[in-house]
């Protein structure tokens, strides 16, 4: 059996999407994924340096093209709406289907080890974006707000997108998280 | 010797944070924590779980001081200024000096095993605020915006309020972040 076997990355990740589903993270083992993909467990370790990164696998590329937006935009003089539009209006689709995404988002929340994992990959975008918008000549303590606060706005609404039933597209379910944080903040700051 | 000896938590404390700004938190072992700090590897387990732990230990009681504020509070209906009000006016210097936190700060900037331990305990800080404004009767998406911006805005005033030569008290440190954030949102939202 040749080992980097085309399609053995995505037969990797289903798999192993089907184990923590049916034995739940903790449980299921690198050699058992291996084996649903019918691949040996060192093309496992060609593909991901542990257990836990099938789940991230996409993160590097995600982090950099959400945050090359930032170079693009003309809008870095509104920093906060730019991040919460680069982030709901991304083609999330293209991360797997929302049924995908849903039962991997349980997983995370379910696992401390992944909720780990997760937690610093979302902080490395935040910080991604506030460095861009550095670059962009805004202040400090501005980028970093626009930043952390634009991605936690981002994960309210995706939550909610995720939601089985929820109705609205993640665009405006963002903007709609964005009023709310609005209505928020007295105007009298 | 004996191994609950009176002052050995906080001594093995003070011995890993020597050791890690001295060697690195990677290269330094729990081994050599509990030599320097005269206790046997055995005790060392005794308070602390992991050698990551030895930075969080105040953690838990920490989350429940904060969450128990929302409970008492009678602004439970202004949830954001709250829970930034919460953060900004905790007195901070029960977690040790102002270098201290310093320097653990820059030892968790630095470590990414570290920066993940750090990440999972403030998210489980923005969650615990969140579900106590829902037992409060604040609507889930308020609730978790409140608890999730409020923690955020209030890592940035930190960070500054740790620089060397910052002057302004935390708390209006915090207040000066949340009148950015206002101006950095539409009015016409």
């Amino acid at each position: 059996m040749p080992r980097w076997e085309v399609g053995s990355e995505e037969r990797l990740k289903k798999a192993a999407m089907e184990l923590f589903e049916e034995k739940g993270f903790e449980k299921t083992s690198v050699d058992e994924i291996a084996e649903r993909a019918s691949v040996t467990t060192r093309t496992f370790f060609r593909y991901f340096p542990d257990k836990r990164e099938v789940l991230f696998s996409e993160s590097d590329g995600l982090r950099a093209a959400l945050v090359a937006k930032i170079k693009q935009s003309p809008h870095a003089n509104e920093p906060l709406q730019l991040v919460s539009r680069i982030l709901a209006e991304f083609d999330w689709e293209t991360m797997g289907s929302r049924d995908f995404q849903r039962k991997r988002q349980a997983l995370i929340a379910a696992n401390p080890e992944l909720l780990e994992r997760d937690l610093i990959k979302l902080h490395s975008i935040a910080v991604g974006f506030s460095d861009a918008l550095r670059r962009r000549g805004i202040k400090t303590p501005i980028a970093q707000l626009a930043g952390r606060v634009g991605v936690q706005v981002f994960l309210v609404a995706y939550e909610r997108w995720l939601e089985v039933g929820h109705k609205a597209d993640l665009a405006s379910t963002g903007e709609s998280m964005m009023s709310h944080l609005s209505r928020m903040i007295p105007r009298s700051l």
